[in-house]
């Protein structure tokens, strides 16, 4: 069976973000196993849902997608690297990953660490280069906020807690889930708003759909991982639940998870409805989480 | 046999500097392993020589220090998230750092990895924070330097050359030990430099002074890791060689990698006389860094 088909706005994306990626990565050189680690585990696929709801949250600011393009690049690249570190046998042993080997079973585990590593701090270098085109504070305020989201307080200590098996009631592993994959969507569309110079008003809007938005997204992410087709989604079934992993299904159940994420759809789009102009294209996002199938 | 005197500015700026680590941590919870091992890494003792030099060439422009204590911080994270990650099992494997169990020995690989990752955000989390009291343009130019030089092209990269064992003579193993270990003294210096509000002669100086001062060290730990006693290094001895890593003393013998040693500390003497005003601390770390034994 086919894949459910995906919205415009990530087809007419995808290809502008994979270019700008690209450039951003240092040059690959044959002999370079460190680099070329680096482009295998960039361009190694993906929906590149972060730098583009970074893209839309512009546009839906300023009307213009451009201006976003490095900031969205850099939330890329902290992805990026959170996915090589956590794939690592000490973290959770994948050798799969969008259907390919994962990039320590390419590259070795050392070349792995120091992938990520590289990528996290190309994240930041792409913030503070002038090329980016943003002014002193905008670049500023950029590199601050992914530092909060990408920190102990944001994804690495949601994925410490995930190791840590810390989570036993729907409370903690709702907080998780919003250290681990919330923080980065939010610093995603804070990033775009920040690139459109929107005002507090327009950037709390935002902030309100991100949450809404990475909420759905992680809970559909575990729901997925319980009925997905493991073709289409490139990766194994069920790896949830063997990690000892707590989820959402787990706690709850397929359905009530569903209707939970659900919920926090509506939630989002409330958040939209503040902004002065329709944002179509970041309503549009919120089904396709609800309704993908990988 | 007791150890070499320590340089006065050492002894006074060690328990300075060792402060602002601890504030600039996240307050320690005893259920948090992510932030205990943070802290574990950062206090765990440590010459504090980034962070110092840091300080040191701030006062070299301006006389003062504390301009420089957030940027000198930042360096430390840097400096710390490296050896944990350049110690875990499929890099280095180490046991032991500086007389104690390294990090992934206490809380375990995944934890180690993770507070890495946490402590490399945190400098730029420090960086970008707007308590640092850095004007943006100055928090900007830190955060770009130090991304520079931890990254593909700095230190990260020389750490995968280092591991690629791709250093088969003098030339390849300088510049891995450019991008290895002295990219970060630079921009330590850098840093100091940018706090202070120095003029591009005098940036260009104390570059010049961190790069010798950078290779220096370099070669001087290779010797000590030949020659030196393990219970005053706080390591194995002989270790370089037991890894096959390529070093100066196996190069070229103990005796000329001293002479190289003191060559380049010559050089850091000359760079450091077109600075306007002496800067007898930063000269009193050349002879420290040739007379060292831990």
């Amino acid at each position: 069976m086919a894949s459910k088909p995906m919205p415009d706005s990530l087809k007419r994306l995808q290809p502008y973000v994979e270019r700008a990626l690209k450039c951003w990565l240092p040059p690959e050189n044959k002999g370079d196993d460190l680099v070329r680690a680096m482009h295998y585990s960039v361009l190694g696929g993906g929906k590149r849902l972060r730098p583009i709801l970074t893209l839309l949250a512009c546009q839906a600011v300023s009307g213009n997608v451009e201006p976003a393009l490095p900031a969205g690049c850099a939330v890329e690249m902290i992805h990026a690297y959170s996915l090589i570190h956590d794939d690592l046998p000490c973290m959770d042993d994948d050798d799969l990953r969008r259907g390919r080997p994962t990039t320590h079973k390419v590259f070795g585990e050392a070349m792995a660490v120091l992938a990520g590593d590289a990528l996290q701090t190309l994240a930041f270098a792409i913030l503070t280069d002038p090329k980016n085109g943003y002014r002193n504070e905008q670049s500023l305020a950029m590199a601050r906020e992914l530092a909060r989201a990408a920190g102990y307080r944001g994804m690495v200590g949601g994925q410490a807690k995930d190791i840590g098996k810390t989570a036993h009631d729907l409370d903690t592993l709702a907080r998780l889930h919003r250290e681990k994959t919330g923080a980065i969507f939010k610093a995603a569309v804070t990033l775009g708003a920040i690139a459109a110079g929107a005002s507090d008003r327009e950037r709390k809007a935002l902030a309100g759909y991100a949450e809404a938005f990475g909420l759905a997204f992680q809970i559909m992410d575990d729901v997925l991982d319980v009925v997905g087709d493991p073709a289409k989604m490139g990766r194994y079934k069920g790896s949830d639940e063997a990690a000892g992993r707590a989820t959402y299904p787990g706690m709850i159940g397929v359905e009530a998870s569903r209707r939970r994420a659900q919920q926090s759809v509506e939630q989002g789009r409330d958040a939209l409805m503040s902004l002065s102009q329709p944002a179509a294209e970041l309503d549009e996002l919120l089904t396709f989480v609800l309704t993908r199938d990988t």
